[in-house]
Parts: structure tokens; C-alpha cells; sequence
């Protein structure tokens, strides 16, 4: 089955491939009389954009996105927005081998499982490149949320984690890495560039956190506001693993130091001792920020020679040549920022829904 | 919102309450012609039950199941399947304390926040007894999938791990903690003890794998079926933290330690060298077994005091009294496998809806 | 595909046949803090329930409707709603012919040709018996709605149609057929009469009217009001017709008679010269009464022997005997009311989640 | 709300308004390796263009699809299908009038209701232009049902009816009307000429059948295959009535009359006296020809000068110049024609996806 669609009342729905000539989102369910230019969308492509620095893949794509619809007189109508982003910087024959065998650790193999056959070039469907339509669906996003603000970082890279004393959220922009850590900024650099040389990979941990969310978002029971963000995370490419909050963390904890006390604000509302929830009970949220955790594996394109099988099934080895991403975390991180917003987004727009 | 129906093909949707006078489930688009008789049930549900040794909770429920609809003469007829569960064993006193404050870590202040009330019984719809359900429907969920099997177990409780080396699936029935390590068993007698009489909690991590499913099941790019196991273990009760295959441990690991590499089994298929990737690439599956882990918080229902705020909005300490669970990951076990399996039997069904 | 949940944010899932133990609904999504009790709902199935008179079935059913869940100290509390009817007067032996031969024009055939068997007894899950839980759900729905005035009537029977000069609401509760001409009641006696006495069956039209929809109700493009009443008039059971407005008589009108001229009615807002449209355009809501027509075919339950086939494709012949309603669209009314209110429900809602 | 997305398996999405620079079609759930290229789709766009002869709108466009994903080396993939067409012809200076005031009998004013505000060139959203992208994607769907042949045709214009003696699927493509009635097609060169030079326009009913589906779709209770003819055909622009089989005109008949009479064909198979059911019982087709009638009211934009009001709800005239059909039922044929073929498709996946 092919399901390409997400959300519930906010649906965003992407389509095309890596080396097709577009690729594209429709936005259905946007709220009306908001404000969307092209140039409301554009700054959180360039910030996904690859080929910026010689940490990210050398592919270069301009990544310009153009409305096509729902938008009248500079304002969205309510109906349907239609965003297109022209595939321009394209090498099909790097691909000549990968159509022939499959990459251990890529969907080639289970694409062709399940379909019969597949667009190998880039990936095709599977590309990490079709998360360029969710970022551009998560700047629309952001404009139904502006009570929220959402920032994406990276934690680790290669298993060389940050200090979290050294959590500077201004550091953030600051390095190549959305690494809030100045220090390790500059241990990764190092880190990324030596496995970029040996045509290696590394895996990295990307951390989200939305603040401004009100207490009361979330549809329980199978739409929780963890249990979509758990979905909507695990969906993006070399995505193995999601955390609310403490996450694992809190399986070896006792269920009194994992109490997120309350205590009045005194202004009426509550003030919490700790977040160890990520802001979410329930499936609901509390008023915290929400915060989660998303695990990156290395990327599989590698240039080491790994065993493998051809179309036939025969023994076989692979390299993957072309242009790759040293760390897929890097690049993920806007990618997380934006599926946080095009989640909350949704989740604001049911609960009211329901509850005025 | 409330969204209680999870699936796409094989769709089940649950209701009630803690303390009301039954829930149930409604399973919908389950094949015809399926043998199904509440035997076929029960035993699952008999495994989750409550009260049935020192080391869950003492509420006392026979969890009988009672199919209303969906089955004649004793099989499937592609009907609605209507199953009710009655709630027998309630003491709504237990939770006067609850009515007027809120238990932190719980759902309390959440619902109170998005309905403007809420029923505090037992904590109403968001009590863990609505696993019951999910456990009924995925009973039914694994005949649709004979060629599949899922064995869950218990890891770790507090921070106390099994041996890795040590795992034997023979061993997971014969101790009260699902546990596939009989070393840590006894171990964790003493621990879950010492948590119960302290009227403290502890977290858990519960590990599932299931083999015999075929390379192809999987949506792309939304229902991918890592992302559908992602919702579906994170809407679990007390569930923050949700892997497939390695987790986060692959984003500490390199792209060469992290290949599963491929070989041809000889007998024309393929063997894989490692299983990094839990059985999922690119959001279908690959053949080999699918594996995923989840972490369970330690419950919030604590005896010791904890600060807290009424719904007034005025200080306040709340002790969680009531029979609760001093590890809900143990319970939570049978509820892990009854998700892996709704969603390998949707994915099932959707694969054959589009490719045959 | 078996698909039994109808809406979109207030959405409602039917189970039960028509000689099982009960039938039943779950409603989803239905806002928080609305008084409900049973008694809002019985009465409604009380309107629909057979036996009440001898122009309807003689089978004798209660039909209590119990709250199985949703509701905490006489509001509903934003979580599903169960409602379940116990099935109490069932004669399964009226069905040994059934069991056989397919009943031309029932569903008997085609349900056999998609699941491979069926429930005959009653038509099992193709009975019009499963209307009571739509009908259940349908006055839930009405609460959400208090703005909104729904009137059902009959405006023909067998071809014997009201005059539309002589519509009169107060009269639609004061004869067994929801009759709005007290002289067509009349003349309706006799005609179901000798129906019933001949084992005939008549088909019959149903009118309907919501007066208080505001203007922009309505998704388009493919949940537009219309298209939504058209699935949801379409799916009663003996349904073969659905028109909004003037429906087929529009097709034979100009468009300058067709036209709802407008002017301001001096109170800021609009009055409309006509309401050709059945008020709605564009698949949204005007502020004029919405207004459709349903078409029910006589029922295929006749004394009359009607040649068949047997389940091995033998001729045969088949009467259907058994307690059946000599004109299924009276009965049908309080239907077609509930499913209006259904489909208004769920598009107020689905317009607040988007509108505001 | 805004809902663009219909089908539950083979899904599709339209974008675009009349006056943006491209409206469009994504189309998911697809199944693999059909041949697919711009060439099976665009006769059946070249049949609903507009500008072909003077009984149809002088707007002129080339209508010229363009696949942008989900298609390698000719085939499928099985991944989202995304078709763009240009709009090549606007003259938005058309539209000053009705910026101002509300057209009666179009979107206008609804919008506006609904919304706040509309992109009134020529309609926005709520043009039929949209249904160029219905088409587009219906060529599709015709790929998945290679069974089933699907012919549409006008039955009346005007009140002006066939012949259902004369009926003759041969003229139909033989005249501008889609008209199966060779002598009817005349007498409605001269209707529709003098409603165009009136500046008038005209109703039409457009029936369609199908033929070779077989016993067993549908998707019973709530996407029953007539509910979702029902809402596949009310959908779409100036639809104001569907019948199924003998639809209104059942409601007349008695249940002997009414009976399809059922005899073994000799083939092992079922030979039905009659079709009065329109090849649909219990939701469920029978294998009969799928039939139904659509109901198109006369557009509201025309010449003579129809009351109104403007945004401020003030009195206004309103004249509908431009360039528009006479009767929308002439081109709206290809488009019920579309919307059997996905609602099939559509259906024909459900069934398999449950039923195997």
C-alpha cells in the first residue's frame, strides 16, 4: 500500500521522487486569511537545503518552492495549497549500479518486495529528498501555531553527545550542526570530516522541543499527541527510534523521582518542579514545553564494499557512490522541527474541533 | 478530540471507562471465514489479567469477553466483530482524593484542561484497563496473520536488565515478569517487592519481536510500518520511548557496523548477516524478524506524597492509593504484543489491497 | 471491505445483526459537557420501533438503549459513547427458506458472492434492524446541533403523493405514516392496508427539512454537505434515490427559474426569493433550510413467489415470509432524520476545527 | 473544513482554482506496474474540454496533462501519482461584477460565509474547472478496473428526454451531446442553440452504466458501493439529484414489480430477470450492470439580471458575462463517467483488501 497522506484536519500529502522532474505537497485543511508567500516558506527549505557546507551532501538543489494554490491576494483561502520544488541538480547514472543490486540498509530491497519493481534513481520514492515537501508543509504549519515556538537541535553525533550544562539555544545557528554546544560543535567537526574522507557514516540524536503549547491539545485515545509524534517522527527517513520526555530514561526510574510535582504559579495557573513527561499526559499536553528525542542511524551509502544480492539473487558487493550525507541527522533536523509543527498544528485544529 | 479507532483496513475502535459498567471493542474489516469463538480470546486477555500474583495489582476482574456481533456458526462472517468486556471488580471510593486534586504524572489535569472535567473513577477513560480491549482485538488480529508469530518480553524493571546472552524464550512463561532471562527473574522478585511494599512504582523496558513476516508489508511514505508501530506503542499507557531494531543505539554506530549485510540463502532468497534495522527499511518490511523495544515509565500511582494542585488551583499533596501496579510494563507486555500484532494484521491487508 | 463508521470528526461505528444478542453504536467525538441521559434517546427509537401500529412490522422489540460509557454524572465527557439495544424478539426459524435461496432484491446474493457465506438469519447485518443504533447515534447528534430543527415526513406512498398546498407539520405526528397531508393519511390507510394484506410492499418518498443551519456548513470538495447527506441517505438500507433541493426537477428547469434571487432582509443578513437549491451551494451551507428527498424502493419481503436460485445455483423459488414492514419508508423516517442530524453534526464540528 | 482527498484505498487529491496558474490531481494507493503515460489520459481530458463546438463554453483550453511522479520507465511504481495541467486561458477581467456581489445559485456567497473571504475569478475553488482533474485521475482508475467498461451519456436536457426505445450506445460519440437518441441529439441542436443565444442555460440528467463488475464489491455499511456513487456523483458542480437503478421511480412501483427475478444462466452463474436495482443490493454489487442517473441543474451564470446582494448586504443586480456553458450537463458526462471509474477502483481494492 502507498499512503501519503498525514494529519487529520491539517493533511499535508507529498509526492514525487529524487530524480523525477518535481517534487510537491498539498496542503488541505489550512485555516483561512492567513498570511503565505513563497517567501514564508523558503527560509526553512534554505535551512534543509543541501549542499551548504562540507558536512551535508554536495548535491546541489535550489530547493525554490512555488504556490500553486489556495493562496488569493496574499492570504490562504481554505482551500487546498498546492507547492511544487523543481528537481534540478540530478545524476542519474551514479545510480547505474544501485540498479542493479540492492543497498543493504536502504529500501531497495523491500521496495522491490513489495512492488515489483522500483525507481532506483536516487532512491526514488525512499529518498530522504521528499522531506523537502514536508518542510515546506511545516512552514504553513508554523503559521497556524504562532503561539508556538519550535526549536530543533542535534545531541549527538556518532554517539559524541553534548553537555547539557552547555545547552546554549543560541548556539544553535551559530554551527553547521544545529549543535547547542559550542564545544562540541567543534568536536564534530573533526568527527563528520574524518568519516566524510573515509566515505563512512554516523548516526546522531536530534532533540526537539515546542514551547507555548497550551494545556489541552491531544486526541486520546489513537491519535495521543506523543503516539503522532511518535508516528510522524518514525516516518522520516533513518529515523529508529523516538522519546517523549525522559523516554528510555524513565524506564529505570522510580515512580517518585519521575513525579512531575505541581505547584500553583501564582497567577492562577500551575508551575511544574520537572518535565519529565515531555509535556504530554495522558496523551494530552500539559502546558510544558514538548519535548522529544528522535534517533538518527548512519545513512547505509557508504563507500566501504558491502555484501549484498542482485535483482536475481545472486551474490553480490555494493559501493555507493554519488553524492551522500556524511551524518542524515544534520539535515534531519529542520525536517523534525517541521513534522512538530505540522503535528501540533493538526492537534490544535481537532481539539478544537471538539472542544470549542 | 477524542480518536478512538486505530487502523486503516483492519480497523478497531475501544470504549469505556475504568469504573463504568463494561468496555469493549468494535473490530471492523476483519476477514470472513475466519474461526473465531471467545476461547480464541480469553487466554489473551487471561494473560494480562490483574491479580494474578504479588507483583501486579490486587484489583480482582475475571475480564471474560463476550463476542455480540461478526460471527455465526462459529465463524467470521466480514462483519463488524462487537467484543464487551464487563468491569466487576470496582471500588470508586478509592478515589475520592483523585476528584479533588491531581495525581501529576497522570492524565488528571490533561483532561481537565481539554474537557473541562473529567470522570476521575479509576481515571476514566484514560485508565490502563482499556488494554483489555486492544488485548481482545489483537487476538483477533493474530488469526489474521497465521504465518506470524510474536513473543514479548520484559528486558529490563528499573534500570536492571537482562543478560543478552542469557535470553531464552522458553523461560518467558515460567515467571510472573515475562522475563526471557531466569537469573534476572529471581533478581527482579526482590525488586518489584521491595517497590510494592515501599508503595513505590518502577519503569520498565518491554522488548517484542515478531518473525514470519513477509518482505513487502509496509505503507510508504505515512503508514510506514515502523512509523504505524510507533503510534501504536506510544499510545500505550505510561509507553515514552518506542525502537526498531537498534534504536538508538544506531545513531552511536557507523554505516559499515550498522549494514545488514545481504547473501543469497541458497534456496533463493536471501539471508541477512545482521538484523540492525529490526526488520524494516524504509517502512516495509524485509523478511527478517521485526523487532522493537518500549519503554514503560514507572507508574505515577506512588504512595509516597507528592506536591500537587487542586482543581481549584490551591497547593495540595496527593497519596495515589488503590490497588495499583508497582511495574505496569509487566502487564503492559501482553498489550505490546496484541499492537504488534493490529498492526502487522492491518499492513497485511493494506499490502494485499494495492499489490494483490 | 466491511466499513461501518460514518463522519468525520463526530463519527459514529455501528455492529450488531439482527438476530444476535444486541446491536449497538460507539460515538466518537462528540464535544465534552453535554447533558445526556437515555431518556434523550429513546425517544427516538421509540418513533422508529416496529410494531407500533399494523401498518409496520408486527415484530415486537423494546429497543432500551443503554450508555455503556461517555457519560460521568449526566454529561458526556468527550470520550466514546457505547450504546447498545439488546435484540429481544427474534424467531430465527422464520429463516429456514432463507438460509437456502437468495431473496431477490435483499442483499442475500451479494453478500454471499463478497464474504463466501452469510448471517441469513434476518438478513443478519444487511437488516434494516441495524437503523436503531443510526438512530441512537442520531439523537446524540441532535445535542450537538441545538440550533438546528430537523422535520422528517412522507410525501408519497406506492405513487400516491401529498399535495404540497396542503403540508401541514402539525399534522406529521398525528397518523402512522409521518404524513404532513391529514387527506393522504387517509387515503393511505387503505392503500398500505391492502398491501399488507396482499403480502405486497410499497415503495415510498421521504422528505426532509433542517431549518437553522447557518451559512458555511459544508468541505468541500469531497465532503460538500451534499455529496456527505447524498452517502448517508444512499446508505439506509432499501435507499435508491437522494435529492437535494429540487433535485431531478431542476435538471428540467431553466436557469432563470432555478435561480434563488437574493436581497436584504433589513437586518444586515440576506432572505432568499426561492430555495431551489435545498440550501446549500457549492457543497456549502446558505442559511436556507436544507431540504432532500429520499427515494425507498418497496420492500423484496412479499407473499408473492419469486423465482431464485438456491446457494448451488439451482432454480427455485422463494416466499418471503417472516414480520415485515408492508412499507419499509415509513419506518425509514426517523432514519432518514437521525442521518441528517448525523451529517450536520459532523459538519459543524468539521467547520469550527477549520474556521474557528 | 476543506476536504479534497476521496477514495479510501485508491485515493485521489485535486488542487487548484480556476484563475491560479495550474490545478491538479495526486493520486495515491495506485496499484504497480500498470503502463501509464500522458497518452491514456488525455482523450478522456480531450472529451470534457471545453471550446469543442458552440453547445459548450468558449473558453479555450488545451488542457494538456503532465505526470510528475509515480511512473518509471511507463509503468507505476505504486507511489503517489501526481498529474498537473495548466490554466492557459483566463481572462480574469471577467470577473469585476463578481467580486462585488454574490452570483445566486453559485458558491459565492456560501464561500464567503464559510471562509471570510474568496477568490472570486472565476469561481476559485468552486469552478468546474476542478473537474479536469477529476477526469485525470479517473483515466487512472479505468487502468485498475480493465473489467469494467463505464459509458455515460445525456438522457434529457431541458426537460427534452430520449427515447429509452431509441437508446443506441453507438450515437453516442456521434453528436456533441453525448446523446444516445440520434433524433433527440437534433432536437437539441436547436434547445441548447436558443438557450445560448438567450444567455440562458439549460438542466440536463446524465445517466451512466457499467458493465462487467463483478458480484461482490462494496463495502458495506458505511461506504456501501451506492453511498459512494451518491457522494462521488453529488460532488461534483450543479449536481443536484442521483439515482441508483430505477431510483425515484421504485419509490412508485410495487415489491413484485420491483423484483429482479433471479434464474441459473446455465453457466454455473445467475441470470437476473431484471435490474431494477441498478446491479447494487445490500450496498453490495450483484453483477449486473452498475447503473445510475445524475441530476445537473441549469448553471446560474446567466445574461438576464437576477437580485442580489453585494458583500456590504446591500441590494445589487447581478449579469453573469463571460464565457459559459449552456448547459454544464453536456460536459459534465466525462466527469460522471470519472467518478464511477474511481469509485470502482476504489472499491474493487476494498474488497480485495478484506475479502483476498
Amino acid at each position: 500500500m502507498s499512503w501519503n497522506t498525514f494529519g487529520r484536519i491539517f493533511r499535508f500529502t507529498t509526492w514525487g521522487e529524487s530524480h523525477g522532474p518535481a517534487l510537491g505537497v498539498v496542503v488541505d485543511g489550512c485555516p483561512p486569511g492567513l498570511a503565505l508567500a513563497e517567501a514564508d516558506i523558503q527560509p526553512f527549505l534554505d535551512a534543509r537545503k543541501p549542499g551548504q557546507n562540507r558536512y551535508t551532501t554536495q548535491r546541489r538543489e535550489a530547493d525554490e518552492v512555488q504556490i500553486l494554490s489556495g493562496v488569493f491576494e496574499g492570504k490562504t483561502t481554505g482551500t487546498p495549497i498546492s507547492l511544487m520544488i523543481a528537481n534540478t541538480d540530478q545524476r542519474s547514472k551514479d545510480y547505474a549500479d544501485v540498479a542493479k543490486a540492492y543497498r543493504p540498509g536502504h529500501a531497495d530491497y523491500a521496495y522491490d518486495a513489495k512492488y515489483g519493481f522500483r525507481d532506483y534513481r536516487g532512491g526514488g520514492r525512499s529518498s530522504a529528498r521528499e522531506t523537502a515537501a514536508r518542510v515546506a508543509a511545516g512552514a504553513i504549519a508554523r503559521l497556524v501555531i504562532p503561539e508556538v515556538a519550535i526549536t530543533g537541535y542535534v545531541e549527538a553525533i556518532g554517539g559524541d553527545a553534548i553537555d547539557p550544562a552547555r545547552f546554549d539555544a543560541g548556539a544553535i545557528r551559530n554551527n553547521p550542526f544545529w549543535c547547542p554546544d559550542a564545544d562540541a560543535a567543534v568536536r564534530w567537526e573533526a568527527l563528520v570530516d574524518a568519516a566524510r574522507k573515509a566515505g563512512s557514516s554516523l548516526g546522531a540524536v536530534v532533540g526537539c522541543r515546542a514551547t507555548g503549547v497550551p494545556a489541552g491539545w491531544g486526541a486520546p485515545l489513537y491519535a495521543k499527541l506523543d503516539a503522532e509524534l511518535a508516528a510522524a517522527m518514525m516516518s522520516i527517513n533513518a529515523v529508529k527510534g523516538v522519546e517523549i520526555g525522559d523516554g528510555f530514561a524513565a524506564a529505570a526510574n522510580s515512580g517518585e523521582d519521575n513525579a512531575d510535582a505541581m505547584r500553583p504559579d501564582g497567577a492562577g495557573g500551575v508551575r511544574f518542579a520537572a518535565n519529565h513527561a515531555g509535556g504530554i499526559a495522558g496523551g494530552i499536553s500539559t502546558g510544558q514545553p514538548v519535548t522529544c528525542r528522535v534517533a538518527f542511524k548512519p545513512t547505509s551509502s557508504i563507500l566501504t564494499p558491502v555484501e549484498t544480492i542482485d535483482r536475481e539473487g545472486n551474490a553480490a558487493e555494493i559501493v555507493t557512490k554519488g553524492r551522500h550525507d556524511p551524518c542524515v541527522g544534520i539535515r534531519g533536523t529542520p525536517v523534525v522541527e517541521a513534522m512538530m509543527a505540522l503535528v501540533l498544528a493538526d492537534q490544535k485544529l481537532l481539539h478544537h474541533a471538539q472542544c470549542g
